[in-house]
């Protein structure tokens, strides 16, 4: 459904020209300071209004965050984040499309929700959502600074874009061609302590692609050196212990051993499908008339959605490891707690 | 933790060398016939005992069915499915090595559980475990067989061994280099009714991959086209719809769009690791000397251990696709129901 | 949590004197028609604005419902529902008393959150935010309307206030007393089929009293004849059986056998302790000076909130009914599914 | 469903004449030591085979621990704690009776599932199954005793049976009577850290009432001056605070504001109904012949079942509070980790 996470836990909401999406954070440990100034930069980086390839849809984005703060800091509970949606043009989805769009959720959902679906913009099944994504991630990240020892850091970054490392010659190849392109991304963490990760359901990989999957037009996730460890003989794959404090000769794991983190980066990289919104013409069903028909796509879309997916990677990852942290008690249950509670 | 599922749930428990293994399955409808027999095939897949590069343990795995079953029938109730370990050596594990096994839990677990982990054949962190999965799938796969308007179907196979489409060879190949191999598998579910998923965190992909990634040795992911989309345009990646039931022209997407069935297959791929435990000597860190060392894994194991995936991956496919089924109101709460309750 | 249910679920938020409270109800099925005036009447009863003996506090309480519904129909996304908090004078509580509240969260909260709670008005710990569980009752009820074979419906009324049955009369007397009081509120629920409840955690009983107990200011919960019980004998107490429908020749176990509902009216009682902010002086601890200290509360209170409990009872109570509803496949999926799906 | 808690949590199982019942204990820490001896003293309370007034039925209910230990201490891994039933004699309960046996599920159950379950001795409804909470409890007490601060002691005694303080007299009453007779049982929990609970529906009363009503023939809960305080005035109810540890000048409200612990001892109070198998005729519906019949009931049942729920629940307290501390982070994760962990 649609709240993921065990001690912190997030509940999305919202559709893609409803009057809003957001985010409720449930377990935030109290006394975390938030302000809105600590979202501009992954919002920003997530709207990516000014970069190559990316939608021309200009939200602000300001969270609007009504609960669970006071006083500039968090006090236990739940945080309710909202966005508005302001930059919002129903006209271009004012009724349901007689050709569902090929890779939108636009049929399906229709026959989930029996007809009664939000169907402008894909509605609750928006790419659109991400955003409340980034803001748990925001709240996330600022709690990984304060795990006990060593703080620990997310980071992300698309590799590889249309089959090219060359993100900027793989956008020109998609406007020249005027079709959407896909990509992938690669997600870091670094400073985990070992041991996090339940098993024998919760192991790490099983959470982060979890929630990783959650993300609209994720096609695939590998960890470490992923499907190419298909291939290795297993004398080549085997990730040798170097030290006592669990760092390996080579990290082929991706940070992971026995679903556990070991100690080494935890490594993972998502594939992410061309956008479903390609300026292409198309064929497709016309559902009205029973007959395949050709039709192209209105309405502001990225050529490639991959290029605003890995903040939002940064975002999930950080609330599966806040989540882990809690439950290993390493991380404390309030965060600098004063000593003169009047 | 050690259970998964909403409506249908599975809680495992047991250890490699301990006195069993097994499952309790919480949420079956009452009125499943269910015998031992049920389980003897699948059983016998996973066990793979006369394929060649597969381990010589020899467990007979027989399921104790203790509760949850009355004449035959499940009454809805939770059923408790215990394997006991018999073909145990534990002398070969008779001590926490003082070499940490590669790829294995050894240190980790360690870790984690403060020096008290079973460390016999890797305890709970054990590919031994996946025999419990297995006999929950034989249940899941049997629930399925009473969908409303048809029945579905899970089939999976091992598509790619060593890098070899051939698998046989493979074997051969990993024989004569004494080492250990990985492999692709790929699991497909036929005859799935349109809308299962639950938005926004259980997409169908959300909830299978969660499960996938409890399985030992697996490292990737991928659903449909997968990897490969991130390579393709728009307009040859998107599945123009062919008519009203869901069909598609193409299946790029693997069944699934916007996180939910779409009327076609279902098809995914795991990527496994090369067993672990290679028979070729390796170099790794003595924590009592504190030196590097080099050292041969004894015990019996798996030359490639992608081979026993399969019937493990239409397994934990079956009880995400139940668990969904029931939550969907497409599967009977009792099954064939009698009419005279005395 | 801030979260209940497993398949209708409320996540709930907000503070009394922060910027609103309110409640998101996640696997509410589509097809189900909203509008604010469904919220009206119920709204109405618990802020109970002209009754004797409750606050002045004047909140207009309309719902402002920004997610999951779509042309007044609800879409199966999840449903955000917003009461902005405008009748606040936060400068009643401008800092944490020296002198922590008797019977009120102010000095646990104070510690739980290390001096971060948001102290206005009991803040998150605040009767404030059973407007939301009003709310969701509002919408719970709505699809108990639409249960498979017949309706349910629940209902509930104050059967006893100050230790008397003429309520008019209790609240003189706590007039008079310049005192708060306390009451007994039932609750009915009739309709329900038989079955209902999910052993062994889950009973009937289990779900009523773990949500009845998250409204303030409940004491006990007693089911049936309830602590009388502890007084009968076997063969006073047992309920004969009436006939095939389940009907009995008495009710003394208020509609629930072995944890399940059995065809009879579900009947539970709440005592409801009397107001903590009695208007009455009283003696605590002045925290700063550590001397113990006559005090009286400013602020505006109810004399008795029992009055305001019943509306609230029948909306929890719908809440735990309507999810096991879903659970039991006796409602459905989709509410007067649309047969042209464009 | 059969599962309860949510980082410390128990699976339930078994049916009182099947093979056996028994329960998972997952989330348990590694590192406690563990013994067939621990679990002796209280299940021999529970058993209570030679007090007056409880069945004649001889289990000798020795825990079966097969997984989670190793060596002595909990591993970290699931614990399985099984009992086999050996002195069954079915042929009481050889078929579904005619006539539905008053109080007990059999009616329900059967509806419930389809005429699949298992009637013996209301098999998985059956009071057998608390001994399964018992060894839940035994094993969460132990952890108590590891709370960071100070050790926390659950507690409990039967005050009242059949309307009368003196217990041995209430039996005795019954004996004569022919008649079964409930009590009043009181349970009590010292030594606990201000702020367990977690708001909004995780509250101290909720999640304890939640799984006291778990047990067969709970009929009502209070905490505190409980169904008293309805008839109190405010000024008479309040607790007022004594010292800044939290100690208050009385105890009305059972050790909890706000749904959180105060520092005080949790205080609750539940009543239990007279054994539904009374030995006094009844009168029921034979549902073959669909007319009242008198009827007694055979087998061996206790006149007064309210003397074994005191250990149940200290048992399901102590789970309770376990869980509520791990999520606190007032237990150690892992209990005395060794230095070397090989």
């Amino acid at each position: 459904m649609n709240s993921f996470g065990r001690n912190f836990r997030i509940q999305i909401f919202g559709e893609s020209h409803g009057a809003s999406v957001g985010i409720i954070i449930d377990g935030c440990p109290a006394g975390l300071s938030l302000s809105i100034e600590d979202f501009i930069m992954d919002l920003d980086r997530r709207r990516g209004a000014v970069v190559k390839g990316t939608t021309s849809r200009n939200e602000d984005d300001i969270p609007n965050i009504t609960s669970g703060i006071f006083n500039g800091f968090t006090t236990g509970a739940p945080i309710l984040i909202i966005f508005e949606n302001k930059d919002v043009r129903s006209s271009d989805y004012e009724k349901v499309r007689d050709i569902p769009r090929p890779g939108h959720a636009d049929f399906v959902a229709a026959i989930k929700a029996g007809g009664y679906q939000d169907f402008r913009g894909s509605g609750h099944y928006s790419g659109r959502l991400t955003v409340a994504l980034v803001a748990a991630g925001v709240v996330a990240k600022k709690i990984l600074l304060h795990t006990k020892d060593n703080s620990v850091l997310c980071q992300s970054s698309i590799i590889e874009a249309g089959g090219e490392k060359d993100i900027d010659r793989a956008i020109d190849k998609a406007i020249t061609a005027n079709d959407s392109i896909g990509g992938i991304v690669e997600c870091k963490a670094v400073g985990l302590p070992i041991g996090l990760g339940e098993p024998f359901f919760d192991s790490m990989e099983s959470l982060i692609s979890h929630i990783v999957f959650s993300i609209p037009a994720i096609r695939g996730i590998e960890f470490g050196t992923g499907f190419n460890a298909a291939r290795l003989f297993g004398s080549e794959h085997n990730d040798a212990l170097q030290n006592e404090k669990g760092k390996n000769l080579s990290n082929h794991a991706g940070g992971i051993t026995g679903g556990l983190t070991n100690g080494n980066d935890l490594v993972f990289r998502v594939a992410v499908k061309p956008t479903s919104s390609t300026p292409k013409a198309q064929e497709s069903l016309n559902i009205k008339t029973g007959e395949l028909e050709n039709f192209s796509i209105k309405g502001r879309h990225d050529l490639c959605i991959a290029l605003r997916v890995p903040v939002i990677l940064e975002s999930v990852t950080a609330c599966v490891i806040a989540d882990l942290l809690m439950q290993s008690g390493k991380l404390p249950v309030t965060i600098n707690p004063k000593k003169n509670l009047q």
